[in-house]
């Protein structure tokens, strides 16, 4: 029988749209991904979804953000041992086993590709779901940095992009494997810089 | 009146609808190009297109193939001066500037999203458009590497990702600025590593 509360009836149906486009993603490419077919899931009129959503990304926005939501409950924090290197490693192996999971992975990749083609999903992205994540990423650096193990003059945001930025660009662009070795590679690379020493 | 050498008429017509998928790409997002609208513009039928190409993507990756072997014509070089910083810094700014050329970035843009999610469209482009710039970026790191300037024991596929990874996610994720100050602190924390001197 429906929920007599509207508003709890509401929220039930936009819980069970977001729930069926995360279960749709294991399935379906995104590409082939229907407002129809998220209805179809969900048990709701096509128009409930129109309603409350512009579009298919909007839809995968806010899906996003109630996984987001599930993981984490509390703001971001990189570990701190005292050893950057160390840290990296950890939180850069963590992130490749995530990639290999296709419930977290088919949404990144699908919201990452919906990102770069439209310029204001992009700022919601940056704004409600990079910020906290990049936040934590600039604050273990400034640390690092208070503790010596990073050069005062680095550009910290230049940083995070050359810790970050090849994993990502591996992931995406497929071009070259992502696995343990990679991140050691990549985190000596990033510490040491190219020249000798 | 149509050319009556059939392999010449085929020629014509496939450039008819490369050059109007790169026309269209200046008017419409990608994931409004329809093959209807290409059929269109390059005034051939629609069933033309299906017969040559399986996919959207398949005419977008042989349209881009168009606009490189235009561009380049031999195989490419990254300059060597001597001096790799410099020659990063100048090859650097030159891809910034050319990214702001909606007619190269449009479809760059459209590529690099439906290589994220199409394995076997991955291969052929890191094959086919990928494989001969990364060989260059190579050749030159490893003349880098014979004249001192860059670490014997740094694994170069990783240098090349630290180098241009961080580039591609600021404009594929819009993550940041993309001027030249970036370029420069780019070079400088990609040489230098993140740890003091």
């Amino acid at each position: 029988m429906a929920d007599p509360n509207p508003s709890r009836r509401n929220e039930t149906s936009r819980r069970a749209v977001l729930t069926a486009t995360l279960d749709l993603l294991q399935e379906v490419p995104y590409a082939r991904l229907s407002i129809e077919g998220i209805a179809s899931r969900a048990g709701v009129g096509k128009q409930t979804i129109y309603r409350w959503w512009p579009s298919k990304a909007a839809v995968l926005f806010d899906a996003f953000l109630l996984l987001s939501e599930a993981a984490e409950g509390e703001a971001p924090v990189l570990p701190d041992s005292g050893d950057l290197r160390a840290d990296l490693t950890a939180v850069l192996r963590a992130t490749v086993a995530e990639l290999d999971d296709a419930r977290l992975a088919e949404p990144m990749r699908a919201l990452a590709t919906e990102v770069a083609h439209d310029a204001s999903l992009a700022e919601a992205y940056h704004r409600q779901l990079d910020a906290p994540l990049r936040a934590a990423k600039r604050r273990r650096l400034e640390a690092a940095q208070a503790a010596g193990e990073v050069a005062a003059d680095v550009d910290l945001d230049v940083a995070i992009d050359i810790i970050w930025g090849p994993l990502l660009t591996r992931w995406l662009q497929r071009s070259g494997p992502i696995d343990d070795r990679f991140v050691d590679a990549l985190v000596a690379t990033a510490m040491d810089g190219l020249r000798p020493r």
